[in-house]
């Protein structure tokens, strides 16, 4: 078999069997078959597509060219949330625990990554002595005690992956619908899982910028998920906005906990309800909806799912004591209102450029060498819909230094839109996709 | 600027600019481009196309890439033959000597490349003590003098082609017009002639399978020569069976003396007239195709480009009386005929299969490494159209030992399709493109 072959067979519109693909991923990982042909390859189903048929022998052949994680020997129920990534996106610190509340296992491994925040391992680094390296017997210990781990790459999870999304990201290749979901199902499938929820997000703050596209992609991957033996949900949601109201690390975590102590109402518990309320349905533990919706709510109420955050911090070598005392979280020496500049509603959020204000602030990274000030970010104060007044403030900055303030108090400004009519309401959740 | 932007440009059916094309090949050249994003891009041009000054920018661009041989130096017309490459093309071998008989001017650089048989240089090293290694003070001073050179890489024309061409080949992005274009164009550019004529080839033995495709890579091939200030010609002829009755590299210069000695009609010669004339009125050495003609036709007749050939033999170091007495070439020890299995007509030659029958016996190079054996190779005796009678004598092998000349012999004479009636004949000379 010659990758050559393969190659124009795919240009020129035919399907690759599944022997062809197993060869091409094995022989990519190994190193036998070149940067320089996968990219032509990448190209190519950019242009000719896969059928579903190949799309999962992918996903097998990507999720098989490294370790997967034997969840067997964990008792009960085994899910795993994905999300395709927005600004503010703080879920995980809020589902997580409440699903553990629920009795659901949930062993999460996570990258870092590049973005305008750090990713859920920098967010939780917050937590004082809170470490994301946890050892396999560790990790499949906590899995059983805690009922959560949120940890590093402890084993070495699709690697075809690293290697091929590295790729993809310079060869003009990443938007692609059997490359994304054989990218992300790949990596959840070899997680171990049971129940797999999606998240997956749609509008100007996300990569799918039509909620067309976000359907695609959402069928597409749930498709694959059940093929596989998994049960698998995904579910649509509006990105044209920041997710809840803080973007950046330290932030978010306070967020998260506000949300776990009930206090926090709106579209960030929203989501963390529904993502829940598929897990707990799809697993078959709560007969519906409204059933597992109210479970959800009563571990909220009743501080269970808070102690579980707890509890997770401790396994982990954190202070426990920062979830019931945020101060002793990181806060930054600067704080700046941004001002509405006249009266209105504010109709439209600029989720990206928001998360670019916190990147300039120091929350994210733009490269691996890039170290993350987990103090800084943004608390957006109105959200679409809301009415404001001229002088009356739109967010406050967290900074590290007072120019540093100024400048993202002006940026952050411009991302906001007030018009003198109050926006159309669009739902949050689009579609649930099982 | 940055290579994935304009991967993503060209992958979204976008146009590149000039200064973009530029900072590609540039940056291919010197290495900063990656492989990998070359072979995107090139994937991405083969789905997208280019348009006319984008590759006219490409042939530029790379024509720049490296050195461009000066003629100015040199009087008269200086004039350069391209074929698309075919089964049995000992065209310059017979056409060069021809033009230099007529005054014009011809300095050819060969590679060697892979094929049935060699590249042109292998067949000339059919003459004894004959070099294809010539500085280049000599090269320009035979140009001068004797009127024609066909010498290896004296200088490092277009060196971004070699490098294009080398992954193009492992990365299915050949069949691509304007990636094809540029190649050829960018090195007959490079190679300093005021005219340029092309043998474009067409039919199953040969990369261009149909006269419409022939007619797209002519067409733009002349275009872009123009646009580049040279007068440019293109040849559509077909290449259904081999070109001549040679193949195999002495083999093929014992034809090319034989034509250049007016024994030899048929359709090698048509087609160095053809390819002559254009020369001669696109140079305006002649009024007419009529005029050019006689004017080669006399050529032929009075010796004066068996001559050429002769003197240009004996400048590069080789044996001239060879030219003469062709039993100073290398001659395989075994010769063998394949008979005819039936009466009838013969209707197709696999041109392509001939070729693996040359290459079988080592007449070849499947990799650069191979040693050629010059000496072997296939004389065919009946060509399309032609009766045949049972038995008669199809073709001659000469082969190096017995067992690859009794295998050559079966292979070849499934090249050949017999019917009872004689097939119906198609014009050799398909089109001139001007």
């Amino acid at each position: 078999m010659q990758m050559n072959d393969l190659i124009v067979k795919k240009r020129d519109g035919g399907a690759l069997t599944t022997e062809e693909i197993q060869f091409m991923i094995r022989g990519y990982t190994d190193g036998t078959i070149p940067d320089y042909q996968m990219s032509a390859m990448t190209m190519a189903i950019y242009f000719r597509g896969m059928d579903r048929r190949e799309t999962l022998d992918l996903t097998m052949a990507m999720m098989h060219s490294g370790d997967t994680l034997d969840l067997s020997g964990v008792s009960g129920v085994k899910a795993d949330k994905h999300s395709t990534g927005g600004v503010g996106d703080k879920t995980s610190l809020v589902l997580v625990p409440m699903m553990a509340a629920r009795g659901v296992k949930m062993a999460k491994m996570s990258g870092r990554g590049l973005g305008h925040t750090g990713g859920t391992l920098d967010k939780l680094e917050s937590f004082p002595g809170w470490s994301a390296a946890v050892p396999m017997e560790k990790f499949l210990e906590n899995v059983e005690t805690v009922g959560m781990v949120i940890a590093g790459q402890t084993a070495d999870l699709v690697p075809a992956d690293k290697k091929l999304y590295a790729l993809r990201d310079v060869t003009g290749t990443v938007p692609s619908i059997p490359l994304i979901v054989s990218s992300i199902m790949s990596k959840k499938l070899a997680a171990g899982a049971d129940v797999i929820v999606l998240d997956v997000k749609c509008g100007s703050g996300s990569f799918m910028k039509t909620e067309a596209d976000a359907r695609t992609l959402a069928t597409e991957m749930v498709e694959i998920g059940k093929m596989a033996g998994r049960k698998t949900v995904a579910v649509i949601t509006d990105m044209d906005e920041p997710l809840g109201n803080a973007v950046g690390n330290a932030l978010e975590v306070k967020e998260a906990i506000a949300a776990l102590s009930g206090a926090q109402p709106g579209e960030l518990m929203e989501l963390c309800y529904t993502l829940g309320a598929c897990i707990l349905t799809a697993a078959g533990l709560e007969p519906d909806e409204a059933a597992a919706r109210a479970a959800l709510e009563q571990s909220v109420a009743d501080g269970s799912a808070k102690r579980k955050l707890a509890e997770f911090v401790a396994a982990q070598g954190g202070d426990r004591n920062a979830v019931y005392d945020v101060s002793l979280l990181p806060e930054a020496p600067v704080q700046v209102e941004v001002p509405a500049p006249e009266d209105g509603y504010v109709s439209h959020i600029a989720a990206s450029d928001v998360g670019m204000v916190s990147m300039h602030l120091g929350g994210g990274r733009a490269t691996k060498e890039d170290v993350i000030d987990l103090a800084v970010g943004v608390v957006l104060h109105k959200k679409v819909g809301d009415a404001v007044r001229a002088g009356e403030s739109l967010a406050t900055i967290h900074a590290a230094a007072p120019e540093a303030a100024a400048r993202a108090a002006r940026d952050l400004a411009a991302c906001y839109t007030i018009t003198p009519e109050r926006p159309v309401h669009t739902p949050f959740i689009k579609a649930i996709i099982r």
